[in-house]
């Protein structure tokens, strides 16, 4: 490929870490396309004779035919998916296989691969969000009314409903949808064309190359267009997001499925038992997908510091950028599919949600809110005759509501009998009437509009 | 503030672990002007009287204009900006100060406060970079036509030009300012009326406090407008990705200004001596600004881990935000101005960039083109072909130029003193005319597109 | 200081991203520590007269009183603490303060300064990892027969000791400190004498500083020890370690804290209130010590991202270490000491604990090892028959211990009334008698190894 | 393995995500030779037969020699590596095979194995560190003497030789081997017997696993002994730091390289062409070891984040612990493998090395010094004087020894003859005799010692 000028082979070690094709050779489709586009639009300008165009475009079909069949042998040796292509191209046409590489090199080829596969990646993940955002909703549909106590500091704080609490993820999985696509319109410029770094002198058409792959436009800058790897690193960083929100997702089903808590049940398909205990049901998807937001962490973490202080143009140093991007991919597919199945599957205790709000005086705001509605006191001070109260619930043992009217007044005279309405969790979750709240009324609303905006 | 059911204060380690007065006193102006929005729409709705809100907008427009005069004085024991400013508040207008606090809670306040100084900073940070890619595109413009060496593997490859070059910047900042821009569309929702975590039973108007703080729309799920980080999170993911960018251009100014280089001087403005050399002029600023793309990326993997695993809603771990957050502003604006600096001030030295071109044979790859071209040759054969040519001229010592033609015609008969011609570097750089390419033709149809598409 | 060839001074930005006093003013003791000593050795050798010698000593050790009764005014224009110092001594002392620099350059001066701190911090952190050791094993001792649920996924899985798990912790920072120790162990060597990266033509005796400033020999190549930041990076990576265990830690804080678990009560001096629920009890410092891993693993990733690929010696993007050395070490700082309050005030709450141990058939595994033990069928088999036995309790709603001996006869008919005796949790905890296992008597050995080793 | 209490089978999703047999099928070799000590302290004991014993210690001999013939089928369906040979182990010796899970759990079990991988990967790093090490020395040796430019800031700083430069590396890469040491150390405590977490009540001899295995003693708390994954954190912290140290070896390999510098010529074996540049070399391998830096700080980070707030004991998340942790060793490896080929066929070029001191005004501290020494100025002054003699040879575009005598002298009427000879780059390398300086003589010094201490 190179040989020309060289007078002894590579070491081993060297071979070893230049050789990418373990990694490379998921491009094949990528590569094949933007090849086929590259010869077409070569035999349209006339820079190659249309017979060429056509053996190269009709040989390079038939090489992925072979990988697709599992019969296509790569071979180290050749290094990367570019050269065991254009290697096969070789044995399957003859010398015009070497016309391929006409006006192109393998930095813009590359680029241009790596981009095709990074959209792909992110219609496939966008799917696979819609799909986790649906699971989430349904079940936010049917538990729209299910009382639990809502968290802040994993303290008692106020009642909300389950339904309330799945759609705050469908929220932020639909902003995770939004960074992808956003990702993918900046993405989509080709580099083809840009050829080693400085463009060509043969009179090639990026229009026409840049269209026939789907791309926007071709980029603008040649030396840009060869050592921009934003498209990897945006594309991480989104998914480092999307895994950061699942690990919430998981930690709490972690958390639900405890002895202590019990509001959820995992299916026995995302459970799993213990080598020595058998009583065990342990939530291991859960877990797992909680852990791999280190895993994509790490690889954005990865690649920032590969292109860190990189000089223009190419450098090896980006070849470096694959492993991970694949990685992040990969995990992030099977963290998707694993969610979205326990979210489908998951059966909530209405009984055991609702039974933990008796516990930790979870009302107290809502007395609070009815001192200030009735007698007008300012919150600031409703604050404080609501906090003696709660004291003197816990020194009796007892719930908010449990306490005798009596005792109220004598912290508080005006506090009446409607007050003591006010601090059943069913009125306190139908109260929360404003927009965005926690009322049954407002979910059942929610639902509806998730529909519309994300399914 | 909550003391009623607390019998005993807090440890100093617990005071000095819990008070974010320090950082979040930055946003004070946020504050008081969601405060202001706050409590006129509680007027607005009769939830306060008139009065009341009146006197609560006009005490927070003093207290603004307090701390502006730096006549304020922040109390650590009351813990963060928003209780200083309420306590404020209540001497200067009573126990009416103790209504603001109606039908909202610190973690939408915060949550509020901090999405408006994170859209200031972007804003910031979007001009920042207008002016930068304006350094560039000047600098660019002026040097349309310097020829250069373009660096693959930091090995010369191919002429081109410096425009061209600081053009490929004007790309990756580009991009950068879109992410920003997306950021902002994304996080531009409003969390007021969230309250606590579940929304309120006051009958407040979500979109008239969204309205008046210029927000987009009111967050559609209160749990989720608390406990989202995403805005601190894309935004510094975007900063980290721009850090990289500046690094990159940061390394190459100290490379072009080494001795073996010398093909740009910064000004003395953006160079220091040594302490002990007296010869040094040393490219500080670049350095430190190669270096802070760490402690951006450090930031933005600070808070990743943060927010990993966390349950809904708010949690006392999310007030870990505001500094990396600040720092990475506050950083990436002094990168932004040093590097815009250091651009605008520098001196090209066309002479140097041009000797430069003399070494590593730069214009093989326009043989190997003139042999497809004009000899038909397929390009790998013209390819090794040239590297014979290279072989020979690096064993005479000379430059491909300086070969006798009967030396080449020895290797392919039919090289042709036209094929010479294309050894100039001139003629290398004029011939590639392809969209996005180096020929000084195409440098300047970007320059002026570039300016159309960013300024 | 180095203005001779400079025809102009810095630019704003310029002098903003440089100056490092506000960051480096820290090193104020071990600088003028490291200067006296300096000057000593340079009148000892001869290379100063005794006279200069001793005028800036006494200088330096004025200086010193000045920085620390609060009288020293920083001047942000002369950069960094060295040439504040150095400023501040030519005032005092005349023109012989211009000696001091002989043979040595900021370079050797600031790697030594910055060591000298470093290992300071070292020494403090091993004192407050040393009482938090105490802490625990105070509280260990104290419970080293109360018995909590032993979880693995956060399942219960086998009853232990509150004391056995929280020795767990005091083995953890006891390889903190080992960690930290070998990491001061590795740092003390001695920069100085190294001069800007060469080496010095002074007769200097670098011996005689090191051992004057309490290192353990001089570095032994001057390029490498102005250019190594690796105790920095050592400290850090230490200290990334410890706030993970203190994450974990507090994770369970948290958790233990919850109504749903109720193990423990934070004191008041630990925990807050909120500004809107009167009810919350917010374990504020053990989600906030949670968080703190983040900002120490970002610090750790900021310095690792800055001296990636940095060229031989001395660079300024160096000047990035010290911010995040200090911030990483003040975060230490407070993390332990929040956790050492914590845990020396928390109460545990045996009867919830035991309590907890009713749920989940926790015992399971000590029906499977009696069927091994008693009746010899292999491991496997006998976790096979007692998952027959927990559906079989699942099903009934019941305890192990409440299975009729008759059904569990149907499932196995060798089981008798001594299985049914293992199946206490007290029965269980007793038994796990092997060493480093959580029967009552192994926990209290441990607690004594532990003061050995460890107080 | 755990079925009896569940109803269904895992998902796809499950079986995915779940599944590690991919991964830690390459703790084989650990794992039986965990098996086989843990047997037979089984039979030791008493608590299986020795008959037993002995049918399983064999039984996974011959596993092991079928798994290292390539003979051995690992089935994903099995989980992992524990199951596959446990289940295989089934095959052979029949239900006796279920005796050998008695008293352990594959908490213990995975700890155990993974520890004994960590401390084999450490022990083959350590050699290669040695290798490398060895490398640099006898090219140190080599060039001894050999001039260069040493820089700071990439700025000509003072003469050194390229002995010494390599030095610095071997030091560095010295404190690297001490901090794998270290976590040897550390690590080297057995978690058997440790079981599920809290111990087991079968009467083990912990102490004679331990020592079978070549551990310095038995873990002493069970809990800890399970949930500790610190040896992968401190072995990645360790990592990651050298390859920071090989990516600024790898920076200046490149650097070195380009036509500006040319101070050295990797050999073919550590070099590649370009498909579209015939002219091309590139260095290949030291871009991808400088660029893996950040492959082996993402893996670290990764694993930070998963440890972050995990509750004790064991949790599904550390199975994310054995991925990073090999591919940071292979890809360490790997590096250390290239890094020490390209440094022994380093061919340097003393010539061009020697032509790049003449650039810079490199010796103008040793004027200064010159000054100092001579005539007394204090070094302040004398830098001030030097500095202006710069100015001086920078106008004039000359060294600083081809100044007039009289010009210098109108600068500073005592300069004479003998300040000049001080100005030549050989005197200057000589004259640098302090501990650890460049000068020839303490180079070949340190040369032997390093042999001393390190090989």
């Amino acid at each position: 490929m190179w040989g020309g000028r060289f007078s002894r082979g590579p070491a081993e070690a060297m071979a070893e870490i230049n050789a990418s094709i373990d990694v490379d050779r998921r491009l094949y489709a990528e590569d094949i396309a933007a090849s086929q586009a590259h010869a077409a639009m070569l035999a349209g300008r006339g820079i190659i004779s249309a017979e060429d165009g056509e053996a190269i475009v009709a040989g390079l079909g038939r090489i992925l035919a072979e990988i697709e069949a599992g019969g296509f042998r790569f071979d180290p040796a050749l290094e990367d998916i570019h050269m065991n292509v254009e290697d096969r191209l070789r044995q399957l046409i003859g010398p015009a296989a070497g016309r391929l590489h006409t006006a192109r090199s393998r930095n813009d080829q590359v680029a241009t691969d790596f981009r095709l596969w990074v959209r792909n990646a992110i219609d496939r993940h966008d799917r696979q969000l819609a799909a986790l955002q649906r699971a989430l909703i349904d079940q936010a549909d049917r538990h729209a009314a299910t009382i639990m106590p809502g968290y802040t500091h994993l303290q008692a704080a106020q009642p909300v409903t389950f339904g309330h609490h799945l759609l705050a993820y469908v929220e932020m999985f639909g902003r995770d949808r939004g960074r992808f696509r956003d990702c993918r319109a900046r993405l989509n410029e080709c580099p083809l064309g840009a050829a080693a770094l400085a463009g060509t002198s043969f009179p090639i058409d990026r229009g026409a190359t840049a269209a026939a792959l789907g791309f926007d436009r071709p980029a603008a800058n040649s030396l840009d267009a060869v050592s921009d790897r934003d498209f990897a690193l945006e594309f991480m960083a989104a998914a480092a997001l999307t895994t950061i929100h699942l690990s919430r997702l998981a930690d709490e089903l972690v958390l639900w499925t405890t002895d202590a808590f019990r509001f959820v049940r995992l299916s026995d398909a995302f459970t799993t038992g213990s080598s020595i205990m058998p009583q065990k049901r342990n939530p291991d998807a859960a877990e797992l997908v909680r852990a791999k937001a280190g895993r994509v962490t790490g690889a954005l973490v990865g690649l920032l510091v590969v292109m860190k202080g990189l000089p223009l143009a190419y450098g090896k140093d980006m070849q470096e950028d694959k492993a991970p991007t694949f990685d992040v991919s990969d995990t992030l597919a099977l963290c998707l599919a694993a969610t979205t199945g326990m979210i489908a599957d998951l059966e909530a205790d209405p009984a055991a949600m609702r039974a933990a709000t008796e516990r930790g005086f979870i009302t107290a705001t809502d007395l609070a809110d009815w001192l200030v509605r009735r007698l007008g006191l300012p919150f600031r001070q409703a604050h404080h005759v609501t906090g003696t109260v709660v004291k003197l619930a816990e020194t009796r043992g007892c719930g908010l509501a449990e306490l005798p009217l009596a005792d109220l007044q004598a912290i508080e005279p005006r506090i009446d009998a409607d007050a003591l309405r006010a601090l059943s969790v069913e009125a306190a979750v139908a109260s929360r009437t404003s927009y965005g709240g926690t009322a049954p009324e407002r979910v059942r609303e929610q639902v509806v509009k998730a529909r519309e905006r994300f399914l």
